[in-house]
C-alpha cells in the first residue's frame, strides 16, 4: 500500500470571545483537515492546527508523503524531521496557549498531523476502529468535563450574529454556564479557565461553583498567569475545593516551590509539553498529572508512551485541548480508550463549536453523560462532509486571520493591553 | 477476528557449559513455543522461557485468550493480571540469570509471550512484516555481538558428544572462542559473559582480547558478582578498553557509586528490569545503557516504550538474551529494527545452538557480518517446523529439568559450591 495523495485544507470556524491569560479568542479559530489516499483506495482523515508556520510545514511534508506506506511511520518521522531541519524556524506568538504551535515543535507537531491520518488509513485497511492498533480499548466511554470560560458577550465590531452563551463575568454567569453545558452534555467535572480576572474574583466562581456542584470535581487553569505568591495566596483561599491545580504559575522551578508550598496535586499542559520537559519535571517534582495532547506530544502512539512514562513515574493523565472540530475528538477518544491509567476527565472546547461548523458528516458528535463514544466503526469512525469542508475552507480563506493572536484581539477592546507574565 | 486455539510447547534442547556467576547452564536449556489460530484461518508464533512457573502461567492463560480479537492488547494484558493474581507466586531459584522468570515479572512475562503472538497473527493477517505494525524499520540489519563464555570442554557426566567449541578459560582459549565465533558471523562488537573465575584473570581476557581485536567495542558482564571494591579495582586495570561495563557490582545503589567513581558507562540487565526500577535508577543515576528484553520488559511495544523513555533520560539502549531460537531472534530483530536509539549491537546466545537444534523450517537464521536481516515476509518471517518442534518437545519430556537451575549443576562439578553475592 503506498500513499497517491495528501491533502491539506486550511479551515476556520466561529470561536466565541473567551478571555484567557494572553487575552481574547478571535472571532474565528484555524484549523486543519488532513486526508490521505492510498494506491488500493483506502483513505484517512486527521486534524491538526491551522496557523501559517503549521500549514507550512505540512504543506512540505505533504508532498515526501507521496510513495509512503502508511504503515512506516518511522519513515514518516524522518521526512517531517528532515523537512523541518530544512527549514527556518518560525515565530508564532499566539503559541503560548497552543503549545503544538510553538516552533519547537514543528517536528511532533507535523508528525502528529499526518501520524493520525497514517494509522486512520491503516485502520481502515485492517477494517478496525483505530484503538485496535493502539492495543485495543480499556474503555469506550471516554469522560471529558465541562470546560468554562469567561467571555463577554459578542466580539468586538460584531463580526457575526452573538453566540448563544451569553456574557460570562459574575459568578452568577459562571454557575449558569456551568449549569448550561452540564445540562446539554452531562459533564461531571468542571475546569475553569482563569487568569484572565483577579485572582480572588476567580477564586469566589470556583467557590461559587463548588456551592452549586458540591460533588463535582472541579479545576482551575490561570494558564501561568499567576505569580508563586498569588498562586500560594490563592491555593490557601481554594483549600481543598480543587481535584487539581493547572497552571497557576510559570515554570517548571515555579511549579516546584508551589508543590513544595501547597502540596497540591498540580497539572500542566504548558510546563511539560515534550518529553525532555518531562524529565526535567520528574526531576524537580514540577507537577502530578501531566494533561497529553496528542496533537504536540508526537500523535497517538507517543501518546500512549506518555501516558505509560506518567504511570511509571506515578504521574496523573488527563487531556489538553485546543478549539477543534469532530476529527480531533474522536482522534482524542480513541487514544483515550487505550490509555489505562487516564486518570481524570480529559479537557475539551468542542461544546463551544457552532453546530452547523462541523467537517463530519451528521453533524456534531453527541456528548452524553460527559462522555464520547467509540463504537467498532472503522478507524477513527467518522467520515468527513465535503460541503462543510468547503464552507469552512471559504471561511478561513476570508477571515484574515493567519496565525492565532488573542493579545492583538485583545487590543481591539483595551488599546493599552500589553502582555505581561505573570500578570497577577 | 477470534483467537480459537492457543498452543504452549515446552521444548528443551542442547546448552553448552558455559560458565557464570551462578555457576554453569545445564545440559538443556528450557523455553516454549506458543502458537495462536484464529477463527479466519490467521496463525502467529512466539517463543518464551519454559521454566515450570512461566508455564504455569502460560498455561492458565491460554485457556482465556479463546474468543479474544488478537487486536485486543489492552484485554490480553487484563486477562494475565487477573491470571496472576490468582496464582500463589513461584519460587524460581534460577531467575536471577533470566529475569523474566522472577516470580515479580509473572504478568511482563506472560504477556509478552503472548503478545508477540498476537502481533505476528496481526501482522500475517495484513500481510505486512511485523515492524510495520511498530511504526516501520529504521534498519533492516539488526547488529548483534559475540557473546563469549568462560566454558568446560563437556558436561560432567557427558550426556552427549561435546560441542564443537571446545575449552575456553585461559586468554588463548578465549581468544580463539571470538576469532571463531567472529570468522562464522562476522560480529563487530565483543561481550565477555564474567564473574565466573578470577576477577583479574577475566580482566586479563579483555586485554588479551583487546590485543587481537584492538578496533573491536569490548563490553564485560560479571552478572553483579563483583563487590563494589573489586568492580573499582578491575574498572582502574580496565581503564577504558571498555564500551560499556555491563552489572559488575549487585544494585541499583551500588551501580550508582560505581559511576560515581568510575564514570564508566554502566550498562544492566539486571538492577533495570522493569519500569518502576528504571525510575530509581533517573533518581539515583545508577545506570547508562538499558539492555532490553521483550520477553520480561512486557512485550515489543513495552520495549518500544523503554526505549523511549531511554532517549527522554539521555540512556543508550541494547538488548539483552537468554539462550533462546528463532523466533526469538526475530521478535528481537523486529523490535530493534523499529527502535531509532538502538545505540549498540544486541546481545544473543544464538550461535551457542546446534544447527539441528532449530524450530522454524529452514534451519538456523543466518548472522552476516554480525547482522540479523528482517524482511518484507509477513509477520516475524518465520514459519514452524512441526517435525523439529515435536523433536525438541521429546527432548523436554526426557532431560529431566524443569526449572534452570545453575547453581544445583555446578554442585555435580564442585560440591561444596554455595551460592554467594557477591562472590567476587
Amino acid at each position: 500500500m503506498k500513499i497517491t495523495r495528501v491533502t491539506v485544507t486550511p479551515i476556520a470556524f466561529k470561536d466565541a470571545p473567551l478571555l484567557n491569560a494572553s487575552g481574547i479568542h478571535e472571532p474565528y479559530a484555524l484549523r486543519s483537515v488532513i486526508e490521505v489516499e492510498t494506491d488500493n483506495g483506502h483513505f484517512g482523515l486527521g486534524e491538526s492546527y491551522g496557523d501559517a508556520p503549521a500549514l507550512a510545514v505540512m504543506d512540505k511534508v505533504k508532498t515526501q508523503m507521496i510513495g509512503l506506506d502508511p504503515f512506516n511511520l518511522n519513515g514518516l518521522r524522518a521526512i517531517v524531521k528532515a523537512t523541518v531541519a530544512g527549514m527556518s524556524p518560525a515565530n508564532n506568538s499566539g503559541a503560548e496557549l497552543a503549545p503544538g504551535s510553538h516552533a519547537s515543535k514543528a517536528v511532533s507537531n507535523a508528525y502528529s498531523a499526518f501520524e493520525v491520518a497514517l494509522l486512520d488509513v491503516q485502520a481502515r485497511y485492517l477494517n478496525v476502529p483505530l484503538v485496535d492498533l493502539l492495543g485495543g480499548a480499556v474503555r469506550t466511554e471516554i469522560p471529558f468535563s465541562a470546560y468554562l470560560f469567561f467571555k463577554y458577550a459578542q466580539h468586538i465590531d460584531s463580526p457575526y450574529k452573538p453566540d448563544a452563551w451569553g456574557e460570562a463575568l459574575s459568578e452568577e454567569q459562571i454557575v449558569a454556564q456551568a449549569r448550561r453545558m452540564i445540562d446539554e452534555n452531562g459533564f461531571q467535572s468542571i475546569k475553569l479557565k482563569a487568569g484572565a480576572l483577579e485572582p480572588e474574583h476567580e477564586v469566589a466562581c470556583i467557590k461559587a461553583l463548588k456551592k452549586a456542584f458540591p460533588n463535582t470535581p472541579l479545576r482551575i487553569d490561570p494558564n501561568a498567569n499567576w505569580s508563586l505568591e498569588t498562586a500560594v495566596r490563592m491555593a490557601e483561599l481554594l483549600g481543598d475545593d480543587l481535584q487539581y491545580y493547572e497552571d497557576p504559575t510559570p515554570g517548571l522551578e515555579g511549579m516546584a516551590e508551589l508543590r513544595r508550598r501547597t502540596g497540591l496535586p498540580l497539572a500542566t499542559n504548558m510546563v511539560v509539553t515534550d518529553f525532555d520537559e518531562f524529565r526535567r519535571s520528574v526531576a524537580l517534582n514540577s507537577v502530578q498529572i501531566v494533561l497529553a495532547d496528542h496533537h504536540y506530544w508526537g500523535g497517538l502512539r507517543d501518546t500512549q508512551m506518555l501516558s505509560l512514562m506518567c504511570d511509571t513515574f506515578g504521574l496523573g493523565v488527563s487531556m489538553h485541548s485546543n478549539s477543534h472540530l469532530g476529527i480531533s475528538l474522536m482522534a482524542m477518544s480513541h487514544v483515550a480508550a487505550a490509555v489505562p491509567n487516564l486518570s481524570y476527565a480529559c479537557d475539551t472546547h468542542y461544546p463551544w463549536q457552532e453546530a452547523d461548523e462541523e467537517v463530519i458528516k451528521g453533524g456534531k458528535l453527541p456528548i452524553r453523560n460527559g462522555c464520547v463514544s467509540i463504537t467498532r466503526a472503522p478507524g477513527l469512525g467518522v467520515e468527513l462532509d465535503r460541503d462543510q469542508l468547503a464552507k469552512l475552507h471559504e471561511l478561513y480563506l476570508g477571515c484574515g486571520i493567519r496565525s492565532r493572536d488573542d493579545v492583538r484581539q485583545m487590543r481591539k477592546y483595551k488599546p493599552d493591553w500589553k502582555t505581561v507574565k505573570p500578570r497577577f
